[in-house]
C-alpha cells in the first residue's frame, strides 16, 4: 500500500548510505523527498523510533509539502540506496501519475492513523 | 493552505447539519470525504478535540484512502453545509486536478506534524 510504483526508480540516480548514517536531521531545511530503492530507514523523533521503512517506500515528503524544515530525523538502518525526488519532479509526478499521488496520500494517512493510535495509548 | 479550490464546490449538492449533529463516528464505514462549504466542524478522538476545521477545508479523506473505518468522530460545531465527495469522484479529482491532490497531501502533512508535536508534548 505504501509502495511507490517502481517505474519511478528506473534509470534514476541513487544515493548510497551506510548503516547508521544520518540522512537528514529534524530541523534541517528540505529540498527533496526520497524513495528507498534498497535497505531500511528508521524515522526518529527525538529518542523515539516512529517507523522503520522498507524498500519502495517514500519518506521526507512532509517538509516538501509544507515548505517547512524536517519534522523528524531519518537514519539508515542498513546499507541503503535512496532515489531523491526534488520539489519540481515531485509536482510533475503528482500531475502526471495520479497513482503516485494516491500512494503519497496513503503513506500520509497510514502514518497519521498510527500516530493517532499511539496518542490514544498515551492519552 | 488547507483550502480546497472552490470550483469543486460550485454546483455540487450540499448536505446540511445543525450545530451538535454527529457527521460520522469513529468506527463507521466510510464511503466519502467532505468539503466544508460553510460552518465549522470539530474532529474528535474519544474525548479529545483533535482539530476544529473551517470552511473550504476537507476532512474524512483518511478512511477513503485507506479503505478502513473512520478513525475519528466529526461533529458540526455550528450549522454547517458539507459537500460530500465519493470514492470515484475523489479519484477523478486527483487525476484531473493535481492542485487538489497537493492540497489533500498538505492537509494530511499538516495534521501529521501537529499530531507528532502533540506526541512530543506528552512523551
Amino acid at each position: 500500500m505504501a509502495d511507490v510504483d517502481f517505474k519511478i526508480l528506473e534509470g534514476a540516480e541513487a544515493r548510497s548510505y551506510a548503516a547508521g548514517d544520518v540522512i537528514f536531521r529534524q530541523g534541517d531545511p528540505a529540498e527533496e523527498l526520497f524513495v528507498i530503492r534498497s535497505g531500511k530507514v528508521t524515522i526518529r523523533f527525538g529518542d523515539r523510533v516512529i517507523e522503520t521503512l522498507e524498500e519502495h517506500t517514500i519518506f521526507g515528503e512532509m517538509a516538501l509539502l509544507e515548505d517547512e524544515s524536517r519534522s523528524a530525523t531519518a537514519v539508515a538502518a542498513s546499507d541503503v540506496e535512496l532515489v531523491p525526488i526534488g520539489r519540481k519532479q515531485f509536482l510533475f509526478l503528482v500531475s502526471e501519475t495520479p497513482h503516485f499521488a494516491i500512494n503519497v496520500m496513503r503513506v500520509l494517512a497510514r502514518r497519521l492513523r498510527a500516530e493517532t493510535r499511539a496518542m490514544r495509548g498515551l492519552g
